[in-house]
């Protein structure tokens, strides 16, 4: 059944007599057209019984076309009123909508308010986007595929970042020259902003590339993704400039096993939550539990975050065709901060990392 | 009267007693401090009548205290309901919220039905968003300056991309050179994707950088900007390579004629409208308004879009501080894509671009 079917069968099932899809991922997901609009009005409109149609910008209808969606496609210029049009089109086609689905992760309360004065006689309440998190949740043989030529470049990025690294040099300076290596090679685009962070810098979980420089005796780290035709790539690696502190080996090498251990420990039939435990349990028991202060892991696909969710709480039984981050995370302010991550898709027997970048520490510079 | 003071007179005479201010954009605008939350939950609460505080995951809380905000600041983990410890500090400053503003234009349905689970006695109708736009509308000085920096810097930018046009060279080996360019200079961020497109592929208003080739005797359409401290630039130019055909020449002056007509007329007291008219005018009268397919221009600042819209049907009288982009745009299937634009502030008597390079048409490689 095609992903169209699908959706026109949980529609049928939901008694719903519209779909309105507006996340410009999703959007992609179906269809294999993605723009960002912004704040113009994108929507992908899905009937039970009768063929889909987009609305677009005016500018995006050719673009859309291009790819071969193969229904009707409306444009609209900008200062049209695209609530009219959208009403007009789906009027055709069923005058009585009673009940539309929305996707209520991404759609805002002011678009939910133009519809609901566009349809005044229908309700909102159902959510689609529960139905579209679960499709996306396994991915195909094709969509692996996609994630591992992904995650390839990622290896190369780090390659090439690792020889960029010398004492003096700034994070930024490494940044840019891993992301024009990429360039030159064709792959334009980054999942994420990249994160090389020096020394105390990499403390801060969330701190971005700066103009902080090297220095010899500490350690960095690397976090980085690219695209590929959607997908992406998403590693850790924390390196070592001349030689760390016994304390900052100390830290690494907890990572690091809370890290092996739980890529070991991932396969079909354990929970996520039991997978993020495995993994805090070797930092907890280090003494280190205090400075691991996010979740194991995210799901990953045609964005960094998508699920499963690899946390605590979360009793989620691991199928084959997930794919997740493990990153276990320890973070000392004023220390050292250390993270190693590979990205995994889940298989019959266990897991496969998109990334394949040593994780025994490695010394740049 | 401070920005907060300003959201807390007006919740005040909105009778909110609370504003709930949820826009990565917004916070930044407010208080300095941006993150991109993802899924996560990142809020500023406010009150008509006490401090206010930040809610935020908890791997972004040292982030926001070191950016000097000084009220409280709360985290939550991943596996924590963030709902719940939101609704526990409201409740301990009010347990009697009766009615909660929201930023209708961003704020997604779900977090919507999640507050109103928090808050069961509450009303949502008040929408913060026309506040926050209209604050935004008119720049002070030091955003302008602001602005003027990241102009200076595309200005830059386009020059390290013309110079790096070659017969034979790539549209995305060309965007990597001006990047890796400012990169070297420290400028890390574009404020979009870089635009780099060769003769009829610039046709595509909102195509994409690609591997295609420059040839000989064609134009090549520029769009891009960079980020200076949270501030952006938007420019376009589209310059010649070899020797372009009459056709080409032609579609080139009428757009420049257009644009620089525009840019003549801006000044306080004229209509958005009207300046989308006179651009227009001058496109349509020389054949070609079929293929100027979108407004004339867009607000900026933080934001690539922001208000005020420079398009038919827009009444909104210009002002001094209001900053937007003048950028008509012929594009004409199979022939050639002209843009050119500088985007402006308004001032007491006219305009200033933030971008200088000369528009005349510039020949390449």
């Amino acid at each position: 059944m095609s992903k169209l079917e699908q959706i026109q069968t949980w529609a049928d099932s939901q008694k719903a007599d519209l779909v309105y899809v507006s996340d410009p991922k999703t959007i992609q997901y179906l269809t294999g057209f993605y723009s960002d609009p912004i704040e113009r009005v994108l929507a992908l409109l899905v009937f039970p019984d009768q063929d889909p149609f987009m609305f677009a910008p005016a500018l995006e209808v050719e673009a859309i076309k291009d790819t071969g969606f193969k229904y009707p496609v409306y444009g609209y210029l900008d200062h049209e009123n695209p609530w009219e049009k959208i009403g007009a089109q789906v009027n055709k086609r069923n005058a009585n909508v009673k009940s539309i689905a929305l996707e209520k992760t991404q759609l805002s309360v002011e678009r939910l308010e133009a519809l609901k004065t566009t349809f005044t006689s229908a309700t909102f309440d159902l959510n689609i986007s529960p139905f579209f998190e679960k499709m996306r949740l396994i991915k195909t043989p094709d969509e692996i595929e996609k994630l591992n030529i992904a995650g390839k470049w990622a290896d190369f990025a780090f390659e090439q970042g690792f020889v960029a690294v010398k004492a003096g040099r700034s994070e930024q300076q490494v940044a840019a020259d891993l992301e024009y290596a990429l360039k030159q090679k064709g792959i334009m685009e980054m999942s994420f902003d990249t994160l090389v962070q020096a020394g105390a810098h990499a403390a801060e979980p969330h701190g971005a590339t700066n103009g902080t420089k090297f220095e010899n005796n500490e350690l960095i780290l690397f976090d980085l993704g690219t695209v590929w035709e959607g997908y992406i790539s998403d590693a850790s690696r924390t390196v070592a400039l001349g030689k760390p502190t016994e304390k900052q080996l100390d830290i690494y090498n907890v990572c690091l096993e809370a890290q092996l251990t739980a890529q070991d420990y991932a396969k079909p039939g354990i929970t996520a939550a039991s997978l993020d435990k495995v993994a805090r349990d070797v930092i907890t028991k280090a003494g280190y539990g205090e400075y691991f202060i996010h979740r194991l892991g995210h799901g990953m696909g045609m964005s960094e975050h998508e699920y499963p969710s690899i946390m605590e709480g979360n009793d989620l039984l691991l199928e084959p065709g997930m794919c997740f981050s493990i990153e276990p995370g320890i973070y000392i302010p004023g220390v050292a901060g250390v993270r190693i991550e590979d990205c995994v898709h889940i298989t019959e027997t266990g897991n496969e990392p998109f990334t394949h970048t040593s994780k025994d520490l490695t010394y740049v510079g």
